[in-house]
């Protein structure tokens, strides 16, 4: 027998795990890592749901389940039900994400990551994970040529970034106007990751008139306030945001996959790459850089 | 009417397409990008099937496509029947990918990626591919502690690979112990991957006595012969394989990222990063390392 309280909650969950944002900007996040994560973030926890089995993960998340979390119990069946996952483990929260403003991600020495309409939730979650890894300062998403970037707090995307999105400071759907003019006020240096097939053949076409640098991660000294711009998975960034960076930075092939026409990398593995030459820098001081 | 014969042949490319090898280690790819990628990379095609609408398509693959070449046509519904994707391009091929021999691996100053339990086909294929943009000379699987690594061969390795596998050299199935008296005995240096958790904690318990230097991939010259081991995505590489090592090497992870205990980056995200690493030292000439 199921009470109509429980009943509203079963389905409050239903649409947060599913991905359904009401007004309230309310998420859910399910299986004892992520529901961990949400709790140990400090971030406002509207509920807890437990199924039968479910139980046996409440030692694990005890050290961050404060007591006034509302906890709530149900049965396998139902929290099936309600679940997005295909295996669930019976444990989900509903979590208020914390949305970061442009000016609180430029006070020191930022690195910044720019998603400008990349689509996968599965890639901006990939992207945002390795934010946090390598110690970039925050993330944040644009529109781009009308094409809208997934939400980083998104059902998909949050399990992709193993809860990273509950933790990087995360501004989602910035004006790239807006962005571009604060970035540049704050003296960011901004890096549009370009392909390495388009960076080599503009760099043959142009010759020296170039009309921004083009650059390799390691030319770049990332000691310096960065935003580093990655685009669509498909068609890159679009032309208006390449121009308006600082620089362009490409991530070179090897000669014998160049020819061939492969794939660049995608869009998740160039900005992990980028990030970690951000670190490797950040992490080597003194050392001239080459 | 369907003949017997194009019946033969359906049945053949179906059973390719969904990853089925018989005893004469034919694959089957699809698509126009990974048909272009097993013309262009001058392995044996057995046949090409082109469906109504993906004769659209011949127009590109011509410049690769020999005249010896079968190509059969069939209609759209019949490829559909056939193809192992959700929206079929209507153009697939059966090619016999090349094995790579150890010793062919083993000449020059290689850079290799040994894969030891990376079980999802999806990684694999990205290993693989970052192994060719990056300019790793060849790719390697084996088991470990039981635990295969996926075909790089099977379609979906194929597919995430954009083509790679057809044209890095490639060892599937090698034996571990094998493997690693050959590469003692050509002198590669043998660099075992571990998570950044696992490395930092060991640091800390082990002090000075750490059986094998535990290294940053900036600490290492990668300018010398090297292989890479990357293991399973959930245990990492068996003890014995660590042990084996020359080094360990591992990511650093921001510190706000370990304490709450951050997974690890991905296996695939870590192969990209270490074969970044190499590509960069080996890129810059002269340049003292680190």
């Amino acid at each position: 027998m199921i009470t109509s309280r429980e009943n509203r909650w079963l389905k409050r969950f239903r649409a947060a795990l599913s991905g359904e944002r009401g007004g309230d900007e309310i998420v859910g996040v399910e299986g004892v890592r992520l529901v961990e994560a949400a709790l140990g973030s400090g971030l406002p926890i509207e509920a807890l749901l437990v199924s039968e089995s479910g139980t046996r993960h409440l030692p694990r998340i005890a050290h961050v389940l404060a007591s006034r979390v509302t906890v709530l119990r149900t049965s396998d069946k139902l929290f099936a039900s309600v679940a997005d996952t295909q295996t669930p483990q019976g444990i989900a929260a509903l979590v208020r994400p914390r949305q970061a403003t442009i000016e609180s991600l430029l006070t020191g020495t930022p690195l910044l990551i720019v998603m400008a309409g990349v689509q996968d939730p599965g890639n901006v979650g990939t992207i945002v994970r390795a934010a946090e890894a390598f110690g970039a300062t925050g993330a944040l998403t644009c529109l781009a040529d009308g094409i809208g970037t997934a939400d980083p707090f998104a059902p998909k995307a949050l399990r992709s970034s193993a809860g990273s999105a509950l933790r990087l400071p995360i501004v989602h759907g910035a004006s790239a106007t807006i962005l571009f003019g604060q970035l540049k006020m704050f003296g960011v240096k901004t890096l549009a990751a370009v392909a390495a097939r388009f960076a080599e053949k503009n760099r043959k076409d142009n010759g020296p008139d170039d009309p921004s640098p083009l650059l390799r991660p390691w030319d770049f000294d990332w000691k310096v306030s960065t935003a580093i711009l990655i685009g669509n998975e498909g068609s890159g960034l679009p032309a208006n945001l390449v121009r308006s960076a600082d620089a362009r930075v490409y991530i070179p092939q090897a000669a014998a996959a160049a020819p061939v026409g492969i794939e660049s990398l995608n869009a998740a593995m160039a900005a992990s790459v980028l990030l970690y030459e951000a670190m490797r820098q950040r992490n080597t001081p003194g050392q001239p850089r080459s």
